[in-house]
């Protein structure tokens, strides 16, 4: 059944003062920012807040549902696509999050102080938890096909979804942090640090699902270095 | 050159209220504690208090980075022994932490609910990034003496160190959380979950060190099982 101008618009609304809110929490910090910030930004009434959503809390939830949704929409089709070995679905899943994360680079680049200062410590918590029960299942669905045929050897490969998103995390945490500290454009020494990182990495998720060695790219090597030469400009 | 007598008396005080809050914590939990708790304890002025700490969260703070210097005096001695091979310097010191940890295991207990809170979100994270730096570094130690005797294969010891503790971590992390969800003594479901988690993240570590299949054993059964029967009694 078509939706109702009204239910549309409802929809429309509570975008509106999720973006919003999206752009405040870079800006100011989740702690920081307040509800009044929002009405101030949007223009609206406490009352229409109120509308749309119960507490501070309960927008910050509603964005972070909304920023897994969006990542679930560039894994999911590659974890159900009957035509992938279980390798390409998993090598697809690394290249699509990677595109995911470019396509959005200079907002990414220009927000990733304020993601990892203190203020947005709460943000990034709740993130994590929400993953880890949305991600790990459907990585354990492409490790089972593996292990079907015959390309991992993974024993537990329930687990072994939450360890290689463990591994995932951990790398793009490490990653950022160490763009963070990147400040010189010419500065060689780190981005061989960041690749011996990710060679690190990949070796881990390769010997812990027992695939070949070279199975996965997890970050394409001219990516990488586009991503270390802009971030002197931007950062 | 040797501490003053006002030196070392700031520091047992200091170390006095650090003591007398992790009773309270033990004893009534982290919210529930109170400024007034500890000057009631130690019958101490609300000034002499903030002569040594800022804060209630500045007391957890230091009560942690103390938890964190124990931790450190548990590994360095393994890490440094010349008469251990790297494969038991490992064991020894996933040991020696399962040890720690059950050595406060009611401390822990009282504090862990606390300590998963969101209040706790940048407490949390400082935890990480502090231990990030400090504990990599001794397993890397451990890993490059692995791949010299021929008992590890990893290719870049000095990331899997990181690697590795942040499989140790992540497992700890869901331990942690599992044992809060954790309220029926007789929840056998539940506890055979927690030891497949632990075997997948034992599978983990060896391959990614590319150690033998069953060179460690990173929680002892019946601890685990220890832990999880006592706390349906005292979270």
């Amino acid at each position: 059944m078509a939706r109702t101008v009204k239910e549309d618009e409802y929809i429309q609304k509570r975008n509106e003062i999720l973006d919003a809110t999206r752009q405040l929490i870079y800006s100011k910090g989740y702690e920081q920012m307040t509800i009044q910030d929002i009405l101030a930004e949007l223009q609206i009434s406490k009352g229409a807040f109120y509308h749309y959503f119960g507490s501070k809390q309960a927008v910050l939830e509603a964005l972070i549902e909304r920023l897994q949704e969006e990542r679930d929409q560039v894994i999911s089709p590659l974890v159900q696509d009957p035509q992938l070995s279980a390798q390409k679905k998993l090598q697809g899943i690394f290249e699509a999050l990677a595109q995911w994360k470019t396509a959005q680079k200079s907002f990414l680049l220009a927000i990733w102080r304020a993601l990892y200062s203190d203020d947005n410590a709460l943000f990034r918590q709740k993130w994590h938890t929400a993953a880890f029960k949305q991600v790990p299942p459907m990585l354990a669905t492409v490790i089972r096909q593996g292990i079907q045929e015959g390309t991992f050897t993974a024993t537990y490969p329930e687990q072994s979804g939450e360890v290689i998103f463990a591994l995932m995390l951990t790398l793009a945490e490490t990653q950022g942090s160490l763009l963070l500290s990147y400040v010189h454009k010419a500065d060689e020494g780190l981005l061989s640090h960041v690749e011996q990182t990710i060679a690190a990495y990949t070796e881990a998720i390769e010997r812990t699902l027992g695939a070949a060695r070279g199975s996965f790219q997890l970050v394409d090597p001219q990516t990488l270095r586009e991503w270390f030469t802009y971030s002197g400009h931007n950062v």
